[in-house]
């Protein structure tokens, strides 16, 4: 993967997991700073606790201002415009699905790279691309979306499973990453068109 | 403690700290995905933060497939058999208090090794034991068991202590490991068969 | 600012912020041990978290005992008399803005000193005067009150950023970290006299 692609898709799943983030906060009725902390971080969050457990420090996220520049961009959007904001709701969407797979992809890649320790990439890779959210939950008091419905952290896992499987066995470099966040993408994206889930514990609600 | 007891210790510990997370997160309907990570969050957060403060790194909870095999087991234990899982109910607080001791002399013997200080070992080896189990509460958004009741935290306090003091004084190195899990477990078996509780702040509940 | 003054500053930030968390935690109907570390946790989490991003292990907030005895006395107070907590009231609210104003600049410091890192420096600083209360929130399972109302995390920028620009600049070594938690401390202040706060994001609530 290009240094171009690489900083055009990092910027957009940094504007589209902010943009989820800074919509989340404002239903929470925060003011305006909580918007911006909370977008910023929803969309670096994963990528801090991924580099706070391979000890690259100062972590990335808070090392570079563009990422704290493309969180508040989200929030000004999400605050501004109610019907910009509806227009590019579609768009998001597949931004947070591509995002999704680039991040759980480009977070394997660095623990790999940087441990070369199988199980800790796996589990780094996917941790970069759904801890934001995580922290995003936390804060705002709920318990996290992605341990209760929708194929999200699976679709992640996948990617960073493809990405270090790859990188082990020394696959092709340029296809690798392509391979493993095409194939998130998708997954997420066509189990959000079709409402598929996993099962929940202890069967269907009662009600 | 010969390595075969710290390896047996280590997994029995694992798994009933994750059969504790898997029960408790079925009980708030995650579905299948979350059961695994919580239970797998329960057993190995509070090592994973431990070792970040030591900076160990990457963390030994993310670094060796077996911690996360054990949860995975766990998991899959508490989904499969409600009969099965009421069988195995004592045996499991059994383990829960010996994972208890066993974690905080663990992680106190880690972090003195690894920093002399004192302080933050009698601290660090409490946050190996009990730092799952808080994380647990995050995730299911309720305050931490261990801040409102029971004789829990204090244990793992009690065990840290006497590993740190033993250490630092050159006691027995073969004999503090187990005379610290010992004393943990044994407090905290003893305040659960009696209901022991720390007072609550601002006296009993008006009700 | 001289060692003298750090240290004081620093003991009564410390002081003020815990009796915060142990005031709240008691409110929570948590147990002893519960306030004890909600306490602490508020006064060290925000200098645990910066430390855990600079790599500045182990955290200066578990290695010296005076902060967890301070934390400590903080809870004794906060537990044992209610009359006297109202009568030093006043005073705590002028020790928080103080305190606020001086880990946000001794925070910035030594990031600035660590990493040169302009970004991560004011991130740092902030963090160190604000995550603390965020860690109280979480951990009384409540959404953080800096996201939600008042003027605090904005002081608490402030100072930070005033320190890392004079820092950066080479500004006069003496003065700046005055400048910096002055103001920061004036602005929380005079915020919290005249009920300051930021616009709610949606605006008013509609009741």
């Amino acid at each position: 993967m290009s240094h171009g692609w690489f900083v055009l898709l990092d910027l957009l799943g940094t504007f589209a997991f902010a943009l989820s983030g800074a919509t989340a906060s404002i239903e929470r009725r925060l003011d305006l700073f909580g918007v911006v902390v909370v977008a910023y971080v929803t969309a670096c969050g994963g990528g801090i606790v991924r580099d706070l457990c391979l000890g690259s420090l100062p972590p990335a996220g808070i090392a570079q201002w563009r990422y704290a520049a493309v969180a508040g961009l989200a929030a000004a959007l999400a605050l501004g415009s109610r019907a910009l904001l509806r227009h590019v709701q579609h768009p998001v969407l597949v931004f947070d699905a591509v995002g999704l797979g680039f991040f759980a992809v480009a977070g394997a890649h660095k623990a790999m790279a940087m441990t070369g320790n199988i199980e800790a990439s796996i589990a780094l890779g996917t941790v970069s691309a759904v801890g934001g959210g995580v922290l995003r939950d936390v804060l705002l008091n709920r318990v996290p979306v992605i341990l209760q419905r929708e194929v999200y952290a699976m679709a992640a896992l996948l990617g960073a499973c493809i990405q270090v499987v790859g990188q082990s066995r020394g696959w092709n470099n340029a296809l690798i990453p392509w391979l493993g966040s095409g194939c998130c993408a998708l997954v997420r994206f066509v189990s959000m068109r079709r409402g598929w889930a996993l099962p929940v514990a202890g069967g269907p609600q009662p009600d």
